[in-house]
């Protein structure tokens, strides 16, 4: 399983540090980001503001800044998924923040209260994106393209309730992998989940589960337990939250909301109750009933070929055939599925931690021909990396285990203990710059010796060069290795040379 | 200069090719994007929706979504700005896309008309960022960050009215680098027009120069002309305006539109069409009138300054002091920047190239201060890269040249000649995924062998697998190279290192 070679592994290490979950940490659920930032924020908003009372100085609701210690995590981890995405030979994509407000409805079942409008200033009614899917099938289409692996990064905006508390924005990033195209039957689809797998281990976030099922063998079940086809959808959105509620309340919401006989309801709890692996499809293929069902059995076929392949890939291991999974969007037509973090109590004694999903995904072949203008389908199977859960993950433990995080990335920091030195150190300073050395000065033109050391030490940055009067006419400079507190007199013209020797060998 | 060593200096220069405008290349200032993308918009706006008439297929006005090749260039081109940004230290910084609207009220002048405002759907009322630099200011305020040398690159959104054909969109990405803090005088500034420099050289757009001029002088001069203090603004906005129309219709806005006396009209005339090196600085400095207005001194000491500084950094001779710099922000303070590039017509008899600005800063030391409660101000000096207008012209140029471009990085394609193999090229391209190599496979149970090895052409991939039944018994993997259509019988247990030992000499 490629994990750290990618990516600097060692740096990534030391970032995540001991990732095991030591005893008293936060529930995972309910991190909040204590970032100084955050805290800043609240000050802020608690301060009364005397001169200019009428402004409070914050961000909008649900969403928030990203400090240079919150962006180097950001990034390490983007860069690991995009590699993975890369490693499966998916090509980039990018699309506008908003959408024709046309494009977007109608898309999202219930939740389509939580898009953002643009205000109406004149012209189109716009906005903004809710998700990836949709922009990429309007841009399959648009495009008449028939055929295509894409990722796509970017942030996406949802008006959820506060639900900050449990770690939800109202801004985030998703990251998504896509195979359009007419293939052979769950070939992609297993792909997909590999990446999930691939990602996932990568990042060394602990054991994890991918439940998969299918919607066709959902509707199969739905229609042998006597559910109206009108139904479906609403039945469906109720099995669904059986993650977050118990089968009796998921029942109870089936019987008295979606006016299901209890019996009926009862039916599909025998079912959405199972959970199992490849034997279970096999189990379920021999259901006098549901084989009889063609969507049933479609779901089972393909479910038992991805189980197949998924076994070729070595990760049948990490697969659970479960037929509580659902997946809330709505236009999902086949295989789904979703990978969620499993972590054991640290201690005995300690309540579960509730660790949500992490990744997500399933097959949508009827998007894109809902936006051709003829109808014409262009099947797709794709997933989604729930990284903001997953900065949050890191970004906690990082803070647990107190980590440092370097936010610049300077190698050499050009100083002096002479007043009146300013010009040396330009000069010197620009030929670093100019030799592709990672560089930095104090912006005082006579700065004490020691701030310039103490800045060095406290920024991580390794080498120091110290340009002194006496050894400047000498033609000397000295080079300080700051963890060593070493210096070494060196010639002017070899300089440039050493600081690279040294730098490629660390 | 650092140019090419920090980012794949060969893949760069294949990429960008040849850089000399050939004969006959179409005017940069009116560059069109005519990507596929771009036309395949237009055709299907044009085309009638029989099926789906109310739906029409497009992206937002002013919007595009950016193809796998444009994106591949954008991405280069970035990676190249940001290492630039890290080479000085910076640290990475992240806002919201969109800011209470009362943080954008009032800061951007005549052009506030142009900012995108959320639909009031209760609760804040929001707008789109406009820049970067309002959101920065906005951050160090709130968070009491009294010193930061940070970057941001992110997309900003503005109401342009129609003109996309001049390569203005609605939608467009900025690459801010900005030092915020009390420091002594023009270091910073300095740091920020080397950065410039760095950025111009490397990215090979051809030769560039870097205006400078001061507000302060600006104003200086605007008082000593005898322009009222209630014109300056109306007035340097006029100014501003000479890289895109003549003194002449300059002046007649000044006389006809803001109500200036011809004589003073005629008397700005005459320092705002000055340009030359340090020298018209000494020259102003002895100006009879203008040494002894406090703005102009301050304006032209601090010049002094920055000259001399570039001197040490060596790009001085990039440098023109050119007085009809204004800049359009009302928050800029002291000295002000602005990177053209400077093409000659590739033949004599041709017209002059178009070509604006591709980079552009200065000081804006009292825009923190109109966000922090108490008025506390953060003196700040920074530039912003114009990414958009860069890729414009790199994507013209590669056009031009009919340069193909790679849009993933896969490096083995697995195929087969037999048929039901699908089993055995599942198995063997899980391995290398696991090995971290970039891996693709026909998504077919039984693809043609041409098909494989011509998509491996295609896309460009280096190495192709063929797995044979006969090979397969006896323990060997083919491997193919595509280049040279060389095959060499592989131990099966030797591959992958086989594979990486060859991708590693390449």
């Amino acid at each position: 399983m490629p994990q750290l070679g990618f990516l600097h592994g060692r740096a990534w290490a030391a970032l995540l540090g001991q990732l095991r979950r030591p005893p008293g940490a936060v529930c995972i659920g309910a991190v909040r980001s204590h970032s100084q930032v955050a805290e800043a924020t609240l000050a802020s908003q608690l301060k009364p503001h005397k001169e200019k009372p009428n402004f409070i100085l914050k961000t909008p609701k649900g969403t928030r800044d990203f400090s240079p210690q919150q962006m180097v995590v950001r990034e390490k981890i983007l860069d690991m998924v995009v590699s993975c995405f890369k490693r499966h030979g998916a090509k980039r994509l990018d699309t506008p923040a908003f959408e024709l407000k046309e494009m977007l409805t109608e898309r999202y079942g219930e939740d389509s209260g939580l898009i953002y409008d643009l205000k109406d200033q004149g012209g189109e009614l716009l906005s903004l994106r809710y998700d990836l899917t949709v922009p990429f099938a309007r841009y399959l289409a648009m495009n008449k393209v028939k055929k295509m692996k894409r990722y796509h990064v970017g942030k996406v905006w949802r008006r959820e309730s506060p639900t900050i508390v449990q770690g939800r924005y109202r801004e985030f990033c998703q990251c998504d992998f896509d195979i359009a195209g007419h293939f052979d039957p769950m070939i992609p689809d297993a792909e997909c989940v590999k990446i999930m797998c691939e990602i996932l281990s990568g990042l060394q976030l602990g054991d994890f589960l991918i439940k998969v099922n299918d919607r066709r063998l959902l509707d199969g079940i739905f229609a042998v337990c006597g559910v109206p086809e009108s139904k479906f959808h609403a039945i469906c959105s109720s099995v669904d939250k059986l993650d977050k509620m118990s089968w009796k309340d998921v029942r109870h919401e089936m019987v008295a909301k979606r006016g299901l006989a209890p019996e009926v309801a009862d039916r599909i709890g025998d079912y959405v109750q199972c959970h199992g692996g490849v034997s279970l499809v096999e189990d379920m293929l021999q259901d006098p009933e549901l084989s009889r069902n063609k969507q049933a059995l479609e779901g089972l076929g393909d479910l038992k070929l991805l189980f197949d392949y998924l076994t070729l890939f070595g990760i049948a291991e990490k697969i659970s055939f479960d037929l509580s999974l659902a997946r809330g969007l709505d236009y999902y037509t086949g295989v789904i599925y979703e990978a969620v973090l499993l972590q054991t109590p640290a201690q005995a004694g300690e309540e579960p931690l509730n660790v949500g999903s992490v990744a997500a995904g399933g097959r949508y072949d009827g998007l894109v021909g809902m936006f051709d203008p003829k109808g014409h389908t262009v099947p797709c199977v794709g997933l989604s990396i729930g990284v903001e859960r997953i900065f949050s993950i890191v970004e906690q433990r990082m803070k647990t285990f107190g980590e440092k995080i370097r936010t610049t990335e300077t190698q050499v920091f050009v100083a002096t203990p002479q007043k009146n030195f300013l010009r040396e150190r330009l000069k010197l300073i620009a030929e670093l710059w100019d030799a592709g050395i990672k560089a930095e000065l104090m912006y005082k033109n006579n700065p004490k010796l020691l701030t310039q050391l103490h800045y060095s030490e406290d920024m991580g940055i390794p080498l120091v060069v110290i340009i002194g009067e006496q050894e400047l006419k000498e033609g000397f400079i000295k080079l300080r290795s700051v963890a060593s507190r070493e210096e070494v007199a060196i010639k002017r013209e070899n300089l440039v040379a050493e600081i690279q020797k040294r730098l490629s060998e660390s």
